[in-house]
């Protein structure tokens, strides 16, 4: 059952003991550059650098002591997996995570470092679900899923929440769209609690919520090709039901304006946002003459970068 | 003469409604990392991207009406020809900005955006002064020291009275040392108001102040190498007399060091910070053993970098 307004409040007060309550920033330079007001809830400062950390703490506090004996599972190679590693650690749960052979090295070390076990696989999806599930049936450990699990949702809807009260007034809130884990915590929040739009906004690469939210119907992502490697997944059954009833639009976007919304954050801002968080500025930027004279709400989804990597050469 | 007490309070009265108050940030892995508690007060959010906002702001506040009607002028390379640009635009001064022709177009365009006139001349300290010095002449302007100038460093105090409120006991701050504007007004800060010791941290590549603290004679920095391009000016005499009383030690560290300091800080607190803001942070990690287990403020003295150049390769 999609969370009620009561769930997402639980689901909030649950998890605030285990959660940085982000700041929201904003910049005057990009204020007169776009000509309206832009509020940033910086979820990059959040407990291992992404909103994810909401969710996952969400998921795993809501567990029995019987099943938090048996321990926790996902397969995931970024941010979820810290996200659940940290979570487990924090409620003195065994967490045993699944990441592909692929996934950088840094990642795998950032979630040994939190004390979970990391079992490698192949680099698909097959091998990734295969292999979490035998982690189930050996452990009995519980499987979180990324973003198709309404716990994991009602746990995303604390980012909006908190923004809400930072701010006065918001005519709109714009996420970004993966899994659609973060865009429907969020529309709910703002369905319950304000009159507040949400957008979603994704990369014309990886555009599957687009064309399902245009369509009407789950259209799973083939081949996604984008810099936003966070945006990359497919969307959820339970998300798109939530997008369906309760986003007023999705926008896409091409590479080179989420480069140039990423550099603009960077130099103009000084954080340090992922690419996938720059998607949703990109969005506005492209639409300011509708949104002209508003104040919109962006959730800066996560600041886990590859600092190897030269975004703007 | 030296500031006084009264003075670093009304210096921070005065510049309140032109600058930002800004935030101060800690991370929990990073305390882990060295073992003690760090806290950034974080100028790389301050307008323009640097603390020097409050010096500069503060000087052409003191101008008298007659002054400002004949306008500022100084000589810059960087930050402190933004600062004065922007301060001076936020009091209906004109400014005329000397920059050599080798500093950074973006640079120029920034002081440019702020209403200033920017004029070049070649890239040597004679020249700077000596086309300085024509604006003077010709327009009856006042010139402005970056840092050699006590309303300047009043002005700079208020980073760590702002500091001071936001923590409790507070066993150490550390600060860059590069004219020495930033750590003679934090000296007097904390000498003034607090316990507080201060350390300066230099890179090895332009140690003159760290020359000039062991000897007690004023060294100038000759040939400076170092990535820490807010660092590489000779420490002013004003600063020096300051530092001389005020200052318990300075530290000097590699360039490997510098770049470690600033990789951690990006990747675990999202922050943008130049590279002559991760000097403290190297000199305190190498001091860990001697500060363990104490409460250290460390000022990020700003956040305008090349984002074109990859430190971290």
């Amino acid at each position: 059952m999609i969370p009620t307004k009561e769930e997402l409040i639980s689901s909030r007060d649950r998890i605030t003991p285990n959660i940085h309550h982000t700041p929201v920033h904003s910049s005057a330079m990009i204020n007169e550059i776009i000509g309206l007001e832009v509020f940033f809830k910086c979820e990059n400062f959040q407990k291992m650098g992404a909103f994810k950390m909401r969710g996952a703490s969400n998921a795993v506090l809501k567990l029995t002591q019987e099943q938090r004996d048996k321990g926790v599972t996902t397969h995931s190679s970024g941010n979820f997996a810290q996200a659940v590693a940290l979570s487990a650690k924090l409620t003195n749960t065994k967490a045993t995570i699944v990441m592909p052979s692929n996934a950088p090295e840094v990642k795998k070390k950032a979630v040994i470092g939190y004390g979970a076990t990391v079992i490698d696989c192949e680099p698909t999806l097959k091998s990734r679900e295969e292999t979490a599930q035998k982690v189930v049936n050996e452990l009995g450990a519980t499987l979180l899923h990324p973003y198709n699990c309404y716990d994991v949702i009602a746990g995303n809807a604390s980012a909006a929440l908190e923004l809400m009260e930072q701010t006065n007034n918001l005519n709109a809130i714009f996420t970004p769209v993966g899994g659609g884990g973060l865009i429907s915590g969020t529309a709910l929040a703002a369905h319950y609690f304000s009159q507040i739009k949400v957008y979603g906004a994704e990369p014309l690469g990886a555009d599957d919520a687009y064309r399902s939210f245009k369509t009407g119907k789950l259209i799973p992502m083939v081949n996604p090709k984008t810099i936003a490697d966070g945006l990359r997944t497919s969307l959820g059954n339970k998300g798109f039901e939530i997008i369906k009833q309760h986003v007023a639009d999705i926008f896409t976007v091409e590479e080179h304006d989420i480069i140039n919304a990423m550099k603009l954050v960077w130099e103009r801002m000084k954080i340090i946002i992922e690419p996938s968080s720059a998607v949703p500025l990109a969005a506005l930027i492209n639409q300011k003459e509708k949104f002209k004279g508003q104040k919109i709400g962006i959730i800066i989804s996560g600041g886990n970068v590859d600092l190897k990597h030269n975004y703007f050469k």
